[in-house]
């Protein structure tokens, strides 16, 4: 079957599902739609995702969105390298480390992002300096993992990595905005505060085909 | 192995556990904690869980936590019958399903929930407002996958109904109560409101064991 994925670009969830698709070798069809053009909520978007969201993956006539249902799905149905581990005790691990990054980790992260790109940082700092926070403490924990294993679950690349990456990657590029300098000083420079996590992101950027996952207005400044 | 289960009476998270357990016929040492003790605290549960939070299941010496992890361990280790769906196809819906309603739906179900036990709602009655819309949106969407098939997704009893199902009695106990008057309109009586959704949980309740799932602190009072 043939698949197209509807995504977008420095979207953190769409850049969850490009990695696992790289990391599978699995063909497809790039289909990067463009939000300020509003193409995420087209019809024939809104037809297969009522949310309006990506990214969606279209498998043959199949249909499945909410990135991690997009990695599960593709677990199962192509699961050579598995994502979700090996055995039932990696499996638990994997998903209980994503669901952990998403219940304690994830909205944080929205706030902060979304204040650094709309230049309201000054406006809610008590907030954002409470999110950055949440977020350093849990980045800490990750931090523990990747000084012990080179991935975050395990010996191997698995969801728990893909999932995580793509917002590592935007704070970062957040975080190095001049209007973001209140919050940044106690996460950059990675290299001395999160040195394995640091080390993780040079892996990760290492993989094969990881330039084809790269948010593509990002390269544009 | 043996299992035994950590959790906590009228916790829709650990619930989401005791009906896995439940459904694959596993038998297991059922740990109920006092939250007014703060037992799920204690110097053990937090080796286990440093965040201090349940439903923990103990497997032999593996250790999961996180409801919707414990849900995909159990099902990864102890096959029959499945919770995860049948197909890859099953599998990425019953899973998207699953992150929608932590996406969409659960802050508001929290929020509610929360308000009404702690006889805020006059004070909040706004954003109160807001959040019932949130649900019965949800909650209309859901409503209509019952309106076609006797579960949420498909024709078998699977994780979505048991991640799902326990919100949905925390809510109706809620919005039965008096102070939440102001809330419970729009949603309550089910049967009226959401006759699919009412059948799905007389469905639910009648399984096999269900008697043994339900919070033993509501049967007084």
């Amino acid at each position: 079957m043939a698949i197209t994925l509807y995504w977008g670009s420095g979207s953190p969830f769409s850049w969850r599902v490009l990695l696992a698709l790289q990391y599978k070798g699995l063909p497809f069809d790039s289909q990067l739609l463009h939000f300020d053009k509003q193409e995420h909520q087209s019809p024939q978007m809104l037809k297969m995702n009522p949310r309006g969201r990506v990214p969606v993956l279209k498998d043959g006539d199949y249909v499945v969105f909410e990135s991690v249902a997009v990695l599960y799905y593709l677990d199962v149905k192509y699961p050579k390298p598995p994502i979700f581990g090996l055995t039932p005790e990696e499996a638990g691990v994997i998903m209980r480390v994503i669901c952990e990054f998403q219940s304690y980790a994830e909205a944080s992260l929205q706030k902060i992002v979304g204040a650094v790109f709309e230049g309201r940082v000054d406006e809610d700092i008590d907030a954002l300096t409470d999110a950055m926070h949440v977020v350093a403490r849990e980045a800490r924990t990750i931090e523990g993992r990747l000084s012990k294993e080179e991935w975050i679950v395990g010996a191997n690349y698995s969801a728990t990595d893909m999932v995580i990456f793509p917002w590592i990657q935007l704070l970062r590029r957040a975080l190095n905005k001049p209007v973001a300098a209140p919050l940044s000083g106690r996460f950059l420079p990675m290299e001395r505060n999160y040195p394995a996590l640091a080390r993780w992101i040079k892996r990760i950027e290492s993989l094969p085909g990881y330039e084809n996952t790269y948010p593509p207005h990002w390269r544009d400044g």
